[in-house]
Parts: structure tokens; sequence; C-alpha cells
């Protein structure tokens, strides 16, 4: 297993970690800046933001700094009332791929949605299997534009508890049975984004992360479970201040290859983003060191 | 699949469900009066409710009503921080299965618990593996007694999100997995309980049910997943409110063998708990006859 403790050049951030500072939200132009004043390499931003800074400033701002992205968030979303929806999810993955290359990202992160409407509370239907049906088609969809633009894909399995409203991918197999179907040559074209938050606590993590093998592997993400855990999305905890075990489930995914960026997400609407920028980051990379 | 829109002789009531009126907790031999004066023939009583109101007494109250209990909560809880504490665990459910014995239960449920001290924030260890060889050996030593006693013991698999400080069984498939090395035979001496809350997300759960089958399925739990979900612990749904495909999953227990009775279990701090009995005893009766 890489050793972490020297320096913090294997470090990412993604950029919801300090979207907000002091309870403020902030420019994505500072955030790079603030990483980049710290000498962290990469970062994984999100496209509101960087709709709101402009996608070609956002891409000329990163060459200077040099910093590269570890990921892309986010694309996905597939599921949709009706036929028109799930074409305009489609087109939408299409933008997301596209400002991915632009912006030369090591992979398009998917959220790949769960019941249409849930995260606004009404559900146009509750199909759990019609929704994995419609994740599916739509992954194989982004998939063929993907493959031509050269463009990786990370499927993310989310925690069961955001499988109605965020992403009913929950687990690790299952999305690996996805990748095992769609591209069967372990081309890296398609392959996984596993947060630890999401899946510290599947009994068969350790086996799948086997399974799922360099190829697979696409990113890696970093946090923290809290106890107690007082909200189902914006609670995550920082590094070392809860109990997944991270040096554990690195050297599981190390073994099996990967050899990219531990990129740090944390939503924290109660801790860390009322804390300044400069207070997090730096804590960030002190965990990174000592507990990653 | 049975026809549950005629009566609701095959409901029974978790009596956490109503153990707070209108905010305010009540002793168990009401709550046991108001089941049977709506002609409720099964409960699934708490042990501390159960202690406070007495044994026998119970146990008499429920032959006075002829009322059935699906199932006792609960055992488990056998992760500790040292050999004395993983002994005490195991003699407290020793007790446990001789009380569902006498209040002739179809079974004990078990919590098996998780990372010791996680529940008071302050977890002894993190070790994930080390919860789960503790669970199996705890599990393992109760159906010694178990089986002499003759009280089948169920697993319940408890949602991921609770996996640090509740339970670290988390899917069906790891608790039939330890069903089958622990009572290879099939004897009815272990399986499991199926709570939809915990396990509707499981990509997996038709094909594990099916796999469980009638020894197996020892008790089955109802409610529903709110939308939005507003706490870990206590803010469950009831039957309709929510997006569990309710039918589907019954239609898929009752398929694999199931008969016995739906009991419902909703922890609802900010809602169900605040009402009257009268009224979430009506209620639950209404959802059986139509959406369970």
């Amino acid at each position: 297993m890489r050793d972490f403790s020297q320096d913090h050049r294997w470090l990412s951030i993604n950029t919801a970690t300090v979207r907000k500072q002091q309870g403020a939200e902030v420019p994505l132009a500072r955030i790079i800046d603030q990483c980049a004043q710290r000498g962290i390499r990469a970062i994984s931003p999100w496209r509101d933001q960087v709709a709101t800074a402009g996608l070609d400033a956002t891409a000329r701002q990163l060459r200077a700094h040099g910093m590269a992205l570890s990921g892309y968030c986010r694309g996905g979303f597939y599921p949709a009332a009706d036929a028109a929806g799930l074409r305009a999810a489609l087109d939408d993955n299409r933008r997301a791929i596209d400002e991915a290359k632009t912006l030369d990202a090591a992979c398009l992160v998917l959220v790949v949605g769960a019941l249409p409407g849930a995260l606004d509370g009404t559900p146009h239907y509750t199909d759990l299997a019609r929704a994995r049906g419609e994740v599916f088609d739509g992954i194989a969809a982004s998939l063929d534009y993907a493959r031509q633009v050269g463009m990786p894909l990370a499927i993310e399995p989310l925690h069961p508890m955001q499988a109605a409203d965020r992403a009913c991918i929950n687990t690790l197999e299952q999305a690996l049975d996805i990748c095992d179907v769609l591209d069967a040559q372990k081309t890296g074209a398609l392959g996984v984004a596993l947060d630890v938050y999401h899946v510290w606590w599947d009994p068969k993590l350790a086996q799948q992360i086997a399974r799922a093998g360099r190829e697979r592997l696409l990113a890696y993400h970093v946090c923290d479970w809290r106890l107690p855990t007082r909200d189902l999305l914006s609670d995550r905890g920082m590094m070392g201040d809860g109990v997944i075990e991270l040096k554990k489930i690195r050297q599981w995914v190390e073994a099996a290859g990967f050899a990219g960026y531990a990129e740090v997400e944390i939503f924290s609407a109660l801790d860390w983003w009322q804390r300044t920028g400069e207070e997090t980051l730096d804590t960030c990379i002190a965990r990174h060191r000592t507990v990653v």
C-alpha cells in the first residue's frame, strides 16, 4: 500500500467539501486557488459550479495550476416520468461527457438516479425494477457516446438509504454486474467510483473490490461515518472522525490495482461547511497523511 | 397471494408502533387491550415493556384475549468490548429466550448488534469483521440453548444505515449465509425476520427471499419508506405513505411459503407517536386491507 504519510500528492478534493465556507457558497475559482496554494494536485468539481464559473475559464484556470481532475461530478439521473424525460436525461449526460472531456477529467461520475420525482417528494412511480431498467438503458446509451469521445464512465453505487431518491444502484456487486454486461472486455470505458461512505458496511466489499480490479476502479472517495449520523445526506464526517476502516479499505483497493487519487468528498451542513475553507482543506491534508 | 382485503386476521402489531401515543409512553397492558378491542389477533412486544408490565401478568393477559405473539423483540446485541461483556450478552439472550417461551412467541427476533459502544457514540473498536465474528459466535451459542427450549431465532437484517450501531447483519443474503452454516438442515430453529424497511432497496431481494424459503422466513414486518426520511431511526412511514412495493414483496414472501402475520412496526417520533393509539391502530387495519 502506498505511503501517504510523507506528502499529499495523492489527495484530491471534491469541491463539494468546501463549496460552502462559513455557511456561504464559495465560487469555484476561489476553491481552485485555495487548493493550488496548498499543493493539492487534483480536484473533482460539480457541474453547477463549473457552469457558474464558465467551462472554458475553469479549464484555463486548471491548466494554469497544472491541476488534474480525479473525476467530474456528475452524470446520471436517468429515470424519468416519460419518454421525453428519458431523452432529456440522455442529452444532458452527453453534455456532461463533453464538459468532462473539455476539463480532461479522469472519469465522469454517474449518480444514476432512482424513482423519478422522489427527490421532490412526489415519485412518478415506485417500481424500483423499472427505475433500474431505465438506469441500465441510460448507461448503455451514454457509454456509446463516451466511448467515441474517450471519457470513462464511473458508476457510483450509493448508500441504500438513498435508493429511493438519488441512485438505485446500491452495492458494488450490482454496479459490477452492469459493467460486466456493458463492457465485458474490461476496456476501461466503464467502471465504478467507489465512495467508502456508501459501501463501507457491505459484507461483500473486499470480495467485490477484488472482482472489480484495476480496470473497473476508476475513482476512490473518502470521508467518514459519524456517530450519530443526523441527516441522510449532509452529515458526513472528516476522515478519522467516524468508524469507517479507511486504511483497510484502501489496502483492498490498492491490492486490486488502484493507484489513483484518494478524493475527499464531505457533505457536512452542520460542521465542515460552517468552517473556513482553509481549516477544512488543512484538515483534509492532515488526515490524508494520517488516517486515509 | 392471500387476500387481505376482507379482514385483518393476518395483521400483527409490533407494540413499538403505539408505545407512544400523543407523545407519551403507554403501558403494554393498555396496548394489548386496544389491539384486542379491534380484533387484532397478534402482537410483538418489546422486552422492556414486558419487564415493566410483568412477564406473568402479560402472559395471562395475552391468554385471556387469545392473542398470539408473531415474535418477541428482541435478543441480539452480541458484540462487546471484552470477554465479560460477551458473556453478559449471552446470558441476557438466554433470558430473552426464556421470556419468549413463557409468552409462547413464534420466534425471538435478533437485532444482532454492531460496534460495541457505538450506540452511545463511543465505539470500543471499529473492526467490523470482528463484530461480525462475535455476532456469529453469539448466535451459535444462543441457538444451542434455543434448540433445547424450542424457541426459533429470527435474525433481522437491519438497514445498512444502522450497520455501525445496531446490527452488522445488513442483507438477507448475509443472514441466510449464517443460517446455512448454523442450521444446514433447515430445521426451523434458525431463520430470519424480514422487515421491508431494511431490505426493500436490495437488488437481490427477490432472489434471496426465494432462497430463504418457508423454513427460514420466520417473521415478516411492514411499514413504509418516507420521502424525505428525516431521521435514520424513527421516521418510518405508515404502509402506503411511502415508496416500498409492499404487495410485490409480500407476493415474493408468500411464493416462498410464508403464511404468517404481516407485523406492523413503525418508529415514528414525528408523526404516528404523536397521534392517539386508536387512530394509529385503525389506520394500520385500513392499510393492512388495502396496501399490504
